[in-house]
């Protein structure tokens, strides 16, 4: 199709105030409730969520000829981005011709616009999507350095493989959670270097993993694989992550097998998908690839994505500070890579998998995407505005994350992923 | 309830062949259908799967209270096993009754006996749960110390952390499959040692393990744990499991973050789960742990179960040959210890969840269940009837993986979980 929903110059009739993460450009989607209980899907358009099924009752969604509308009013975006990237792209498109500021269908039917458009600060927001597997990737290479300089062997930062594949893991569906709920400190086993054995108690070393994360809107079946190529038809959106870590428990246990119970007691995800469709302006070169990569792992045109990423902490009293800036383009490894290298051994995805990045971390010492390599791994920490000093995450903070993506005026943001963090039970 | 299901006296009158797995002491419970669509829920006694969907229908549950009857009609178990361990001991309880020779309200029902009872040879057999999330573990000491001698050193086999927590890690759920799906040999990268950079290509490594695996029947919520004490409130049932392994991928990939393409393209699981219950009979002790373990892991009581296992391969053509014979009483750590574990973090479980307790070696050379530990890395080839030998698995193999337990003239069996390699794409 060749509408233009990026397009710079649209304007919505719905008011959007300037610096707003969802202009008509962006429409992400979303779950939503007004009462906590009866979940349906949402876009969000400057400060108000529209009902999509408000819309579909109302018919506005006719020409899209969606079978079963049901798929609006589901507890996850599943199922309605099972219907397959032709049909939610026009939706989308249908979705950016409504809300146009010269489009009067919605616009001047005063019953269902009523209905249709919901202020954000009346609506709660519940995870976009049922999680079926979930993958967490190690694509910085900045990240990986710094984790290779503090843990291993400065000279050696990067293990032998980290070149020549994207390095990643599986991790648990259960424990992802949407922004908004607070999650509680692990506990678990530590050891001290000098120790001769292990304690148990919580966390000491709890920290954030600043990551973006994308996810799967079509299955394969087990045997296929997908190319560099394809590996977009694949991908419905992204959304922010927070993979929360505890540090002391992650090195006593990650040897041999990967972390285990350090990543496992909570992820946590903003609530709206940005899709790879309101990405593509944003498109940017990804650094080179030296040595060259095994061939399924190539790909051509602009894969890595200029999104701007920062995380802040706020204490539970006095004033926040944001701790890190950093940028979605610094990732070696892109989508298209890590998806391709997901399925090269015939591994079957699903609709509603969820692929992190890894910790996006930039050269500068204040693009460190978690407070391990911000804090030096607790030898340098961060001062705060109130005084104190954060080597990791303390009882009481809220982790907020932010990414937006900036250019000719428009502005397409992710909103944040906010997580309080409450003491150990 | 006092209902004695494992009584080793109780005798059903359909007939139950001797060496059958299915005696009416073991009520193991699966899905199945008769077309490959409309599936249900069944419960094999002898040759015969008995279809609950029919006795449910015929009010045959009518005294257990099952408020919607459509969980016997459902594509995995996870709905009836979430009614919750007093409902589904009592449908266990309630068909122990009804199979019992001295009952006659079946067994004189001719009509509904028709229905109910089908031959085991006209069904097919489908995943018995919609997996949530899949951990493995790594807890039987000969396997870890096998693995260890083998790739890092024999006099340090064991890793620092290895008896003091129940090692294990996230797989992929969306590849578990049931007995009968063919399975692809996997492609990947692999580096030989003396290489400098890596290659692509099928893996000629191709390894089963031979594991166990424990399905959860009830959730809990994020921050909650489960104490050793009362783990099996939370376990449904057991199943076998074959946790395919890519040697050559895996010992490229693996570090730091452990094993992921090596793994992910296939693991298969046996049709029927048996339960906790059923294999109430065939307790034993656990191996004494030293160096005393942390407060969270200690238990009372037999936490073992005497299960024999074994591993056939069995060629295109030719005859096959049982490789290895082991035993699930090898563990080291308990199923009660590794949920425990799994959850002390706050990490929480839902219904369906599958956890597979890592290969199961015992000390004796044929009792290793790996092709890694039984060939020792290649070194010492089984020799197979047809004159050919196995370093690891080939194309067109099928490994056959048998589980079960016996006391008192009463078999206690898994059936198999059976699965044909084809070649590489």
């Amino acid at each position: 199709m060749s509408h233009k929903t990026q397009d710079p110059s649209l304007k919505s009739w719905v008011e959007v105030p300037s610096h707003s993460d969802f202009p008509i450009q962006n429409l992400p989607f979303g779950i939503f409730s007004t009462d906590g209980k009866n979940t349906r899907v949402g876009v969000a358009i400057g400060e108000q969520v529209l009902d999509l099924s408000v819309l579909a009752e109302e018919s506005f969604f006719d020409e899209v000829a969606i079978e079963d509308l049901s798929v609006f009013y589901e507890e996850a975006l599943n199922p309605f981005i099972a219907l397959g990237k032709e049909v939610t792209k026009a939706v989308r498109e249908r979705i950016s011709d409504l809300l146009n500021q010269t489009n009067s269908e919605l616009r001047d039917n005063e019953r269902v616009r009523k209905d249709a458009l919901i202020p954000m600060s009346r609506v709660q927001m519940h995870m976009p999507v049922k999680v079926g597997d979930y993958t967490d990737f190690y694509s910085s290479e900045e990240h990986a350095r710094n984790v290779g300089t503090m843990f291993r062997d400065p000279d050696n930062a990067l293990l032998p493989n980290w070149k020549h594949l994207p390095v990643g893991y599986h991790g648990r569906a259960s424990s992802i959670v949407v922004s908004g709920t607070d999650i509680i400190r692990p506990k678990g086993q530590t050891k001290a270097d000098d120790a001769e054995k292990p304690t148990f108690g919580p966390s000491r070393l709890l920290d954030f993993e600043l990551e973006m994360a994308f996810i799967t809107g079509k299955e394969t079946r087990m045997g296929e694989s997908i190319s560099t190529a394809n590996a977009e038809e694949y991908i419905f959106g992204f959304v922010i992550f927070n993979d929360w870590s505890a540090r002391d428990i992650q090195k006593w246990e990650y040897v041999p097998l990967g972390p285990f119970l350090a990543k496992n007691f909570a992820s946590s995800v903003s609530p709206w998908v940005v899709t790879i469709e309101a990405l593509e302006p944003y498109r940017v070169e990804g650094p080179k690839q030296e040595p060259e990569v095994l061939p399924y792992l190539q790909y051509e045109g602009k894969k890595n994505f200029d999104l701007n990423l920062e995380v802040a902490i706020q204490p539970e009293k006095g004033e926040g500070k944001v701790v890190c800036r950093s940028n979605f383009r610094h990732m070696y490894w892109n989508v298209n890579q890590q998806l391709a290298h997901q399925t090269v051994n015939g591994c079957n995805i699903k609709v509603g998998d969820m692929y992190a990045s890894g910790t996006i971390s930039g050269k500068d010492k204040d693009s460190y995407g978690s407070m391990l390599e911000l804090s030096w791994r607790g030898t340098q920490p961060i001062q705060m505005p109130d005084g104190s000093e954060r080597k990791f995450i303390l009882d009481g903070d809220t982790v907020i994350m932010r990414a937006h993506a900036e250019k000719d005026g428009v502005r397409i943001g992710f909103g944040e992923v906010r997580t309080k963090v409450l003491p150990a039970k």
